[in-house]
């Protein structure tokens, strides 16, 4: 039995803890939050937890194998720190820290205790980012030519972090799970409508090799909620729209044909439009943080090491970041040194 | 009764010619197009109505008062000069030319003849883009913070001109109506699918003074067809789907409250937020190319300056032009010089 | 080339005769309508045709081969019955005429001059229904279980029909094409909102052999448009939704799965429930009067039986019949003698 | 602090147990379930609640004030009158109980023993039909004309009770609670799918007074899950659909106008069309259950009437008896004594 120390009972927190008490193989040990009324609510739904101000308190606690730390991005750092150098396994909300560099320390000390270190991109958990990754590896696509996604709805506003950080996050994580290829630079827009707060509305547009683009538009300031996804591929192409109940997931069957009479020749070259079924597969419903809880729960017991690893977690902060800067200077193009997030 | 000419009879041509044929106050004399199937299709349906496969004898023919333009983009500057100097009114499909330097030029015929130079911004005629310049003007929304808009679908691929020149277009003359004031700066990213044609896929930014942020998604190569634009302000925010049936323009009375204790401390920042109801409030069903025949008609009868003149016409071409540059550029963002399109 | 003379210009009428006149194979010779307004309105768009406000110079005209009536469906029996006897083809808007009897003196005299008699039924000669039809006859679905149709809006109110008449027809001609057998009793209810008028909301239900149900809900006071039918079948079940721009048929792989231990016991009877893929097959986008203009120049150039001919419009008439009894006894079943429309 | 009994842990159960855990002025003493595993589940989830097999234990239990039923219907009547034996105050899942005559004895037990008797009429506890319900009642919608509903999925199939005491329940009380009338009669058709098993699809149309109709479509053999309501008034329409994330209801202010020159004539009437906004209001989204316990709570605390009383369960199963007598009568059509259910 793991026992498992969460630090941060706000938004995310409340669905770690009902995933590990509910999970076989760990139960929670504590629960950290600075707010009395957080903790006093946790202590309603689980009498039998110990519910602390001090995190620190949880470092220490020899009950505690693992911690998962759901608290403000600009925390993550320290606290991730403190877990390993108490010889916790953590798990860490997305994105991993606030800067590549932070995430190489944590992975220098994760690797030199050898301790698990993951981060929670919790998309790449969900049965339909799987079955869209199955489907993409084998090829069901054909050559990706776009990955296209929208990510909006009104709040939550954080104030440490912008929209990029918060929201594009889940998409560069999907994308680093289900394409093969990393992107070579990023330009990014986006303006913040509160003065002195992060940008609130933000669109990237990541360009990889072999003419794949894809863009991402976020933005906390939108009346109507959209999760939607296009996955262009030479032969088919997705629809993912996360908000529907049922078929989260149609591939059309549809596609240009292109014909040159000589490869010169503008001329003579004829673009046929192709329309053929659409269909949506059935994936696994699962909540994804309960494969997700499993997935860690596994890797703490076998020294294994997670899908989502620091690497993994490396490389998304370093498109954030490059994100970040191209948007300070009104889409200016970033180049992104390829491979490096590779162990 | 007004004599009509139009030249090229594809896709657009057609709807021309019935409207201008419905239309009270004008008469379809002749209609002009390369393609011998396609003046029998129009011979077919329109007995009555010469078809040449020469524009020039349209622009020498007595009955023509005015012709209209609805053929591949590179071709209008050279068909629109003709006709002016052959002394005709013309209306010339979206947009105007193929570059700024053309508008000028054509700017400065009409104007020394005399003629009315109008270009055909479709959706500045339709009900609904109407009503929402209407509710903007009347501050209905509040202070406006962004305008996004998705317009993709399958096709068609034009052999020369990006998908910016062909659909951007339609939103960059909505703007142009909607919105009061002109973007300063444009970033823009793209990708072309197939070898040596135009771009197909496009991702632009528009800035705007008072952190008005506008950006728009084009796309040939989408297996299904959005229509949709978000419109932000400050008090409510719109939702206008060009693709739903009845209720295409929905207003939410949406939005964020910002308190502080004092202004420069960002923890005592708090940010609320609001949902009261939605409308979607009726408009004018009317076919948008009838209320554009029937204006364009009284700007022949009566000399008016029409409403998408030729300074509407060069301030869009002027944002394409932009727009492509940036897009060479992956991104690199490029200034607009302002007012540039006003008379 | 056969000469078409069309009765009606309304709301039906001028699709007939711009299908007519676009065919191969006919030309419009006449039009008739009462009202002179339409008469104008045809002559602007077709000024070659003839038009007439007294239909039986259509049934005198030499040059007039086959009529195609579409006018109020009282008038029907007696226009149908001049033009057979003026020795004229006839194509006439569902329901073929008010009452079984007359729907019977028709087919006989069709039947007695060897003319072609084709009853407009629309959605038969669509390519989703038609669709419908193959999957259904290739026992895609297995065993069908019930057909269930919505069918609502506001308008066009009847004054000679009740909604049943007007709108349930379409529904009753689909299942008559559809399923493989005829209803054996029909309840119905339904209720007039307007003093002195026919029922404007109807519900019907369809019993058939073999536990199939059908039912059928119109309505010409409903504030949304809906065109939505489920088809349930042992194996799969079909999502038939007509105002759906593209995916309008959604085939689901669902159902139960039922097991008992012994034949008799409830108490070992478990129902399992099967969720498979959706998919949506491509049909055939022609229009279907485009489909259904040609079959009836087809059967008039070879003397064939048309596929929707009078015993199709005699089953659908005497299924309106029994339901009109039914709903004026709140209910009460009626029961239908099998096989009555079979030649 | 209220001591609440749960009897049934099955897919009511566990929501019930929740919102009686959280609320204020209750704590779950006992939970009963005859299955092991349920219990295992319960104990899980809240260690400190006692966990019965044998549900008169919680009858005898003095810390328990009052019982939830959630067990399947037929059991309702015995568990309900041993509760109120045992003094206890009840809420009981819908419907209240199998025949009216339960009712009666459930209702009388109650009242002579000055105890709560309150059905689970959970729909009536939305923030979205409270809403309809002012509307309705403020004359908003004009005279009310008809109310349909469709409520259709796949499963929960039920061994002891048809569709229409499983679905229709929920529309029947909805109606009771937003109409100020009472249905006089009812039709209703339905079938079985699985030999010697309830109805799995039914239809019900009850008659009211001054040409107001209902409908209601069940269905467990749905590929889709749909609940759409319509309530059409003489002024303005209610689109009500319970799966839409976020504007469950719309309000649509169209309609007929009737003019007619002379009150006889038919042919001088003329029906025009009437088409403005639509919005869709505000309303409370607090989870029903909430409402409702804390409804019974303080129902108990202060010996009130619920609003959902015995009454409101005998109107509810009455009309459920009806139309199970209409159905196996394949819609003859079965008389309702008005006001049966008043105290």
């Amino acid at each position: 039995m793991i026992g498992i120390g969460i630090i941060g009972y706000g938004y995310w927190g409340p669905n770690l803890v009902r995933n590990f008490a509910e999970a076989e193989g760990s139960r929670v040990v504590a629960v950290a939050d600075r707010r009395c009324e957080r903790l006093q609510l946790a202590k309603k739904r689980y009498p039998s937890v110990k519910t602390e101000r001090d995190p620190t308190l949880i470092f220490s606690d020899r009950e505690v194998d693992a911690v998962a730390i759901a608290t403000p991005v600009s925390t993550h750092f320290d606290l991730a720190m403190q877990a390993l150098e108490a010889g916790k396994h953590i798990l860490v909300e997305k994105p991993l820290a606030s800067t590549s560099e932070e995430v190489i320390r944590l992975m220098a000390e994760a690797d030199r205790r050898k301790l698990v270190l993951m981060v929670d991109h919790t998309f790449v958990y969900t049965g339909v980012v799987r079955k869209i990754r199955e489907i993409v590896a084998s090829n069901g696509l054909g050559e990706i030519r776009y990955y296209d996604s929208v990510r909006v709805n009104l709040g939550l506003f954080q104030h440490d972090i912008s929209v990029i950080w918060d929201l594009a996050v889940h998409d560069i994580s999907i994308m680093d799970y289900v394409l093969s290829s990393e992107p070579c630079a990023v330009s990014a827009t986006g303006v913040s409508h509160v003065s002195g707060e992060p940008e609130n509305i933000a669109y990237l547009t990541l360009f990889f090799d072999n003419n794949l683009i894809a863009h991402i538009h976020v933005n906390w300031l939108a009346p109507v909620k959209i999760r939607q996804t296009l996955i262009g591929g030479s032969e088919k192409m997705i629809v993912y729209d996360d908000l529907e109940p049922s078929e989260k997931m149609k591939i059309y069957d549809k596609g240009i044909t292109v014909k040159r009479d000589s490869p010169e020749s503008i001329y003579n070259l004829l673009i046929g439009y192709r329309t053929g079924d659409m269909w949506a597969p059935q994936f696994d419903r699962t909540e994804a943080l309960r494969t997700e809880a499993s997935h860690f729960l596994e890797c703490v017991e076998n020294g294994q090491r997670p899908l989502t690893d620091g690497s993994a977690g490396l490389r998304v902060v370093r498109v954030l970041e490059a994100a970040s800067q191209s948007m300070n200077k009104r889409g200016h193009p970033v180049e992104l040194s390829a491979g490096g997030g590779s162990a």
